[in-house]
């Protein structure tokens, strides 16, 4: 019998955003591989399972074997929170795969979720309500000039910007550079979203400035959401307008 | 008996993909307002509901229909595919909502769901597995030269790029403009994702190049994902590496 590979989107966390596909998935699954916290994150699906918990940074370990796992007829889910194509494992998997040799290949299939930008986005309001850019602050795997020249782009055009990985106790200052940035195209009034732990036990959900938000406040479980210049911030909402144009009521 | 308003992503279509929590705020409805073809996908969790299907291109009266059958004590679910937050009935929503004075106004949510962007990617691989920007085409309600800056910006500050919207009956030319923009700061070679009705009857995918690209193949049900310089397309998948840097098998 061969086995297979699913890289799994369990969405924010919260069993109400994990998409029926995924569940299934999980449900036949004979081995689950990913990191620990997200295998705790659905341990309620996991009963008789080959639970195979990693702890983070993990990501190309996990990756191969869950491969292994799979070459060897197992139906392998590998969990990744939010969605697994947006800086999940769906890319060290298939980079994983595409190293094997062809006829050595199991199945494999992505199941996409919900993933931090819209849980996030929705606990604010709707700030991603026009074009917007995404941008990892984590210089482990990217040189920190590539970061620099995408948040210099992003900011001169006028995306609204999310930017995940913001910070943490190993990489304290990109977020204060990236703000410094942002600051040269923006005023420091553009509203500023922060959600951490979105849709999980600790959410919370604030709403300051490029001017007045405190760093020293945000960690690696938090998203945040830098307004573009047409963003408003009125009444515990945040909103970038769809358009440009003026619309009547209809 | 107050009313309420919840704006809520039924995901790509497939009921597979709508999460338990818009499940239940659908079951919950009184009223559901919405795209008639949306309606349509949704049409099992509707009945003995007060269905208000709307054509395309209304979405600021579809928000007020919602918003007054809120305020009159329903409690309304209005529909996005995809996610809500992105091009997607949240934005319209708020903007209604803050309009109203605030004594007026009905308790709002938004309930995010599995965006098409995600749903993409999933049948392509891991195209989004690094930074990446988002850009609607569709210039009906935003002037083309801040689309066609953010295009530039993207293309030069080489994200992968997302593209929503790139052609329709109406709007012809501006898919073979931004292709010729990414042109200047990418290979013809560069890989091209396009996915038209994910995870809906009808469905396809498939791989391009910028250079290939049959632009006429593309309508108004497509989304596009132009890869960045570091994207490859190999065996039927699409995928950008999640870091910059070499990395060693685990």
């Amino acid at each position: 019998m061969r086995g297979r590979l699913s890289v799994v989107g369990i969405g924010p966390g919260d069993e109400t955003l994990l998409t029926p596909m995924a569940r299934r998935t999980l449900e036949e699954a004979t081995a689950v591989v990913g990191y620990r916290g997200y295998l705790e994150m659905v341990s309620p699906l996991l009963g008789g399972k080959n639970a195979l918990p990693f702890e983070l940074g993990q990501e190309v370990e996990r990756a191969w074997r869950a491969l292994d796992l799979a070459s060897q007829g197992e139906r392998v889910a590998l969990l990744s929170s939010g969605d697994p194509g947006i800086y999940g494992m769906a890319s060290p998997a298939l980079e994983a795969w595409l190293a094997l040799p062809a006829p050595q290949r199991p199945p494999l299939e992505v199941v996409p979720g919900v993933p931090a930008l819209a849980a996030c986005a929705a606990l604010l309001g709707a700030p991603l309500g026009h074009d917007f850019a995404v941008v990892s602050l984590s210089d482990l795997l990217t040189p920190w000039e590539v970061i620099v020249r995408r948040l210099e782009a992003a900011a001169a055009a006028d995306f609204v910007l999310v930017i995940y990985n913001p910070r943490s106790r190993g990489r304290p200052w990109q977020l204060g550079e990236a703000r410094r940035i942002v600051l040269r195209h923006r005023s420091p009034d553009t509203p500023v979203g922060l959600v951490r732990r979105a849709y999980r036990q600790g959410q919370a959900a604030l709403i300051a400035t490029l001017g007045t938000l405190d760093e020293a406040a945000v960690d690696m479980e938090t998203t945040i959401i830098v307004g573009s210049s047409r963003t408003l911030a009125r009444d515990g909402v945040m909103l970038t307008p769809r358009g440009y144009r003026q619309e009547g009521k209809g």
